[in-house]
């Protein structure tokens, strides 16, 4: 008797067999509910002595199909370790247990002046966040996962309880040693399962202000992003919607922006380098052909607009009701995201796909959400034609090639 | 015939057998001088074939004795691969081989309005400082190593050459497969040779200022240091020394600061945002007790006050000449610093040994640097205590207890 929580159920299993993306595989055969470390341990025992997969659960919000039980197994749900764990406001950081969500937390820190900006738009788990090395829309001024996870407490498949720092160690900067802890950020379940994860936190800005920004084209849009980062604007959310996807949501949720490339960005710091980083911005924008500003500047405001952004992905589905989305990733440097968002959607128009574009630009990462009949064989074969050629111009677009165009490249 | 440069020649092996700390051990048994990757994979296939040890050796500026041939093998300098390769000014990034040191790509930057900020002290190669995971002055704003180096060409052992983020790429960010690149590291050459890193690079701040401020006790000036950061001043450097080391300063620099504790800081960003910057460091250093600001604006004065700090090595050694120095390297959370600086203080006075402190305490960290008699058996020894009881202090300071004082913990 290792743990209370053990269900056989089908409704459980089929619930704990898949996230919010289109993958779809076999259910676990069971799932358990640890509620410690010590239990995760005594589970994993188990399983590794009669060789059964064990596949890590936290909130099922991912995108990858991560979740998916390939080959069966048991299914480890974290949700009933939900503490937060040693809160030190004086040296900026917070240790957490898996089933403590990005907005759980934000809500416990909400008097201390704290914050957690890492939002990849879900409501996740923050160690399935770890284990998945994710990122989203603060990234560009504070990070990913990688620069803002200190320490990790993980079960290995044996059993066996690893500190990747050391225990209760939460350095600032450590030389000492294997960076262990980024061994095991982005590891995505498969070197163990984090139960624990000491995270760095901010202060709550001064000031903050959002805006968005309509363009004449792609490329106006996203020169300006390219600009005021160059010009180093320390921004911290910049991104991009291009017209088919701020058309979806201006639709799903009651907005009434121009239906063309989009920028909406987020200004965070003192009043005054507020001030000065807007106008910077601003005059930025306006000699790419941007419109004026529409301000975002009271919380409710803020909070709506971004909502709207972190539900394009229900946007995108809503535009083709009973279909599926299937997102592609893509991330090359800066000074050729232009010219690859540009010949993708080339390629999306001619191949008449429906692919709206958000992308993170501020980091070169862009993604296009497929929005597919999944009954439609022949529309599913032109989707997995496009993302192999975008996978594959990505890869041109990554390396050092300075030709004019990578399309010519691959079509020559 | 693999490799045109090879030395068996006694003052060579002598001279690659020792970096600029005191520990000694005897020096390689060949020094090779490979031009080129290839090269250096070909010489580590005969290595391995004979399994020999290898060290590579870039400047030998290290405090630390990482190039001692502990036992024997072949040392491979890699002073002879110098290039600057593939920078992109538009994307912020560059890639350079092992030759590369700090200073000489800043001098290669220097058009470019761009440059890197990773600052050990010494002039030591960029290849060396990722395989040692270095940090120094900026790190508190800028990040270490681990934070800059976006991909590595490294060969292993058995002479393959890998790749960390793929051949030729420069990801802002990725959550493609293991971070192998954080993986080497910090590595200390243990898992291979690196052969060429890709850096991320800044732009040259619009505007910079370095100030120093004298301070009534050690705990003023720490405290200053954690409330400047708490109220989110982006301050680029914040270096404290402790009297006894700002007096070596003094002597080895011809300064003539006062003999009390001392933060040297620095701020970078424009004109407006510095401007907010001083002030808030100024109230919070007078609030403190602390000495108005001692400026120095323009570059030259920046850069003799940056110089002072940098030779601070030096000028603990000509304290005491014909000794040796050794460097204690202690990093704990920010709100346990002041404590644990004043009981270092008082262990020192105690036990009758010069040690001044510089530290990195934006960080939390800062170095003892010893000075000891290597011929005085009986003071060897006493520094060998010293080091022994700091180290579990910082052990007890960095996990996560709350005792008053950690040593009566100790002693209790």
């Amino acid at each position: 008797f290792i743990c209370e929580g053990v269900s056989l159920g089908e409704a459980v299993r089929e619930q704990h067999g898949k996230d919010e993306s289109v993958h779809r595989c076999r259910p676990p055969d069971v799932v358990v509910f640890p509620r410690c470390v010590e239990e995760v341990s005594a589970l994993a025992k188990v399983c590794h002595k009669h060789r059964l997969p064990i596949i890590p659960f936290g909130t099922g919000t991912g995108l990858e199909g991560g979740v998916g039980a390939v080959k069966g197994g048991v299914c480890f749900s974290l949700r009933n370790m939900e503490q937060v764990l040693d809160l030190h406001p004086e040296d900026f950081d917070v240790t957490v247990e898996p089933g403590v969500t990005r907005k759980a937390l934000n809500a416990y820190l909400r008097d201390t002046g704290l914050w957690f900006p890492v939002d990849p738009g879900a409501d996740a788990s923050l160690c399935g966040m770890a284990a998945t090395s994710a990122s989203g829309t603060n990234a560009v001024r504070y990070g990913t996962m990688r620069e803002n996870v200190m320490n990790l407490e993980v079960v290995l498949a044996d059993g066996s309880i690893v500190h990747t720092a050391g225990k209760g160690r939460r350095p600032r900067k450590t030389s000492a040693g294997y960076n262990l802890t980024n061994l095991f950020v982005g590891s995505e379940g498969t070197l163990g399962i984090i139960t624990k994860t000491t995270l760095r936190l901010y202060g709550i800005p001064e000031a903050m202000v959002s805006a968005v920004c309509s363009f004449p084209s792609v490329q106006a849009a996203v020169d300006s992003t390219v600009q005021t980062l160059q010009a180093g604007v320390p921004i911290a959310r910049i991104e991009f919607l291009d017209d088919v996807m701020i058309d979806a949501c201006n639709r799903f949720s009651s907005l009434s922006y121009p239906v063309t490339p989009t920028l909406f960005l987020e200004f965070h710091g003192s009043e005054q380098s507020l001030q000065e980083q807007v106008k910077t911005a601003e005059d930025i924008t306006q000699s790419n052909g941007g419109s004026d500003f529409q301000w975002a500047r009271d919380t409710e405001t803020r909070n709506r607009l971004w909502k709207a952004r972190h539900d394009a992905w229900y946007a995108a589905l809503a535009l083709r009701p009973g279909c599926k989305a299937y997102s592609t990733d893509v991330c090359v440097p800066l000074s050729r995201l232009p010219q690859i968002i540009v010949e993708t959607k080339e390629d999306l128009i001619e191949n008449r796909l429906t692919g709206p574009i958000a992308g993170h630009v501020g980091d070169g990462n862009f993604h296009c959400l497929m929005v597919v009949d999944p009954n439609n064989p022949e529309e599913m074969h032109r989707v997995h034609l496009f993302t192999e050629r975008l996978a594959r111009i990505s890869l041109v677009f990554l390396e050092d090639c300075r030709h004019p165009s990578s399309r010519s490249l691959l079509q020559g």
